[in-house]
């Protein structure tokens, strides 16, 4: 970490005794880094979380865009407030209200993108040390901003119905016999990022009561909530217990990742400290984006849009699991999400995801190793495959040409057994 | 802090003994919590930093978001890279370069605004207890940043040619001396908010050398470097001290505030770093954005907008200083800008321009007190009135307004004396 490549020499960083202490927690995350390969055309990749943005009427908001800034440019192009615009926050509330959650505008906060909110809800309650409890595994841009606040997570497992309150239970008791800190649980009901599974109904008021007997605060992220293949919806953990959740919602799946608007739902006394913590960052939320998506709310059959979405995944997710059964060796299981972008794989004995992932891209498919979604190094064996951005026939020919590389792994481990 | 009232009534925070140890640096700054009756339209509102934007050519802005979205839209409205759109990146080097610099498209970050920019690198390198010096008075938006990372801010004295380099060297002899450890210097060299002055050209380099001379990391802050009333501009410290100066860059007040699009030019090992922690801020600023700036610099004579801009803000300075000489009692002095947003008035003693501010708002004219500014506690007898957003004939009015309350604390003090 203390030296940076450049004109092909590695020279040592001259502030490396000048970095704060939480830098240390800042790594590149597996998958960022491979970003620059997979994003080659002839690599499928299976790696990103690119929703996509195909089906989206882009002649109506180019419209709307231009009328808001012809017409009232004078505001979408002015600062204004952090706790962003009041239509928007009453939309939102509407939004959250397909999955039962009542809520006040005034309690909700506006942010760039959900993985601001993420940020600022560890910003507000972790210190150096504190414990924050998560699925294992678990999405990699939350286990980046909690080791940027150098909090230290604790996986719990999950199983085909969600994380498991006994397992949850068993973690906090002994975090608490350790002497440790318990801030935060973080969780993703619904169609869980990477896992693919959801958080059966009938756990959910469990889990929130553990964590009251606790005193742990649930941070309940819940961008794919609404892009369950048949169209159900599930009750928020927000709905059961909103005086002890903090809930982040976004429009980056549901209507176009690129403007970065998302939310958070607070309770009262936590907003305030938000909207602070929001002027700090970034003193305000973009005004046009978010105009931008007051009007398309205001004006378009959104739902309608989100049920296009849906049926764009579901068609992919069946591609991907066909393929998953015609071209994966023996051995490979895995989840069957009814919802969202991903499918966790889990591979045989012999194959390593993270060092084979090389190879993959050398045959011309990417995915995302299991062990960005662990912080305590577990997750070699697992591996993340989207298949929200690539067409059916791509995310077909990707698993297949995945499913030789892994053939190829299991032969070299055998031979060299 | 541990109350926070709701329909009418003030009940304790469940959440008090949950936050986090920074939080409590997290206060509402008095500028902030003035704006919500400072906006009403009867008050003449000395105190924001809104820039003008009725001189935008809106319609070609319209015309070139809609052609964005419609033609580029699957890119424009999503994901894109942390470390900004290469192209932005590149065009962003030739706004620098009017200021003497020369760098890399690499080695610079968009970030959501210049906050951000700034939030980020006071978590990149302050740990608790960090000494940050600062210009005495200073942003508050800084300001705020530095408490959330719980660094100390250490004021030095300015005179009418800026940050003094004697009082900066006695400043960091005393932290050595006390065994702190003094990490950024900050500084907003050109048009300082909120005190208007320039540092001299002939103290730059000083001002760099002692920094280096005692290991500091210079962080240049510079908004307001191209609004020079006469076109001037002024060597960057970046231009000087490539190595050791951190730069932050803004459209906000060049182009458009609402956008949020603002940079840091970093040396490269603290570039690495700094996408990074874009990363676990906002995953990355939003695209539409990014093309919308890009696509203004490449078509429109954005130097002669600022130009355009640059002639408003001098005539509405003109006005103001006019105003203060016709209205202000005996006793005031103020600096005189020339070029941003604000000019910086003392006070005769007997008035305390925290609290006369209630009373200034009850007369329809709102400013931002000095105190805002110090961490220190100081600033009473000092306030920053803006002149970027009024009409000459408003700020005038406004003046007129705040020269009359004046009179009358002086007359009271002189009463109770």
């Amino acid at each position: 970490m203390g030296h940076c490549p450049r004109n092909g020499h590695t020279v040592p960083d001259p502030h490396l005794g000048r970095y704060a202490a939480r830098t240390a927690g800042m790594t590149a995350s597996e998958i960022r880094a491979l970003f620059a390969v997979a994003s080659r055309p002839e690599v499928v990749s299976l790696a990103g979380g690119m929703p996509n943005l195909a089906a989206l009427p882009l002649e109506t908001l180019a419209g709307q865009a231009a009328q808001l800034i012809a017409g009232e440019g004078l505001t979408a192009l002015q600062y204004a407030s952090a706790h962003g615009l009041p239509v928007l926050r009453e939309q939102i509330c509407e939004v959250m209200a397909l999955e039962g959650i009542t809520a006040r505008p005034d309690d909700v906060v506006v942010t760039v993108g959900s993985q601001m909110g993420l940020d600022l809800v560890a910003r507000l309650f972790c210190d150096p040390g504190d414990v924050v409890v998560a699925e294992g595994p678990s999405y990699v841009g939350a286990l980046g901003s909690f080791a940027s606040y150098q909090a230290q997570v604790v996986h719990v497992p999950m199983d085909g119905h969600g994380l498991v309150p006994e397992a949850l239970r068993a973690a906090l008791l002994q975090a608490r016999a350790a002497g440790q800190r318990v801030k935060l649980l973080y969780t993703i009901p619904n169609f869980h990022n990477p896992a693919g599974v959801t958080l059966a109904v009938e756990r959910r008021a469990e889990i929130l009561e553990i964590c009251r007997a606790f005193d742990v605060l649930v941070v309940e992220d819940n961008p794919y909530g609404l892009l369950g293949f048949d169209g159900q919806t599930y009750p928020a953990l927000r709905s059961l217990d909103p005086e002890n959740v903090v809930y982040l919602g976004s429009f980056s799946k549901t209507f176009a990742s690129g403007l970065r608007v998302g939310w958070v739902l607070a309770p009262h006394a936590v907003r305030d400290k938000l909207v602070l913590a929001t002027e700090s960052a970034t003193l305000c939320p973009p005004t046009l984006n978010q105009m931008i998506v007051s009007r398309y709310l205001a004006t378009h059959d959104w739902q309608g849009q989100i049920k296009t979405f849906r049926e764009e995944y579901r068609e992919r997710r069946d591609a991907m699991l066909g393929a998953l059964e015609a071209y994966l060796p023996p051995g490979c299981t895995w989840t069957e999400p009814e919802g969202g972008f991903y499918v966790w794989v889990t591979v045989p004995e012999g194959v390593d995801t993270k060092a084979m992932l090389p190879r993959a891209v050398a045959a011309r498919v990417a995915y995302a190793s299991g062990t960005g979604f662990y912080t305590d190094g577990a997750g070699s064996r697992r591996m993340r495959l989207s298949y929200c951005y690539p067409t059916p026939e791509r995310i077909c020919e990707g698993v297949r040409r995945l499913g030789a590389v892994m053939e190829s792994e299991l032969a070299h481990a055998f031979a060299g057994a």
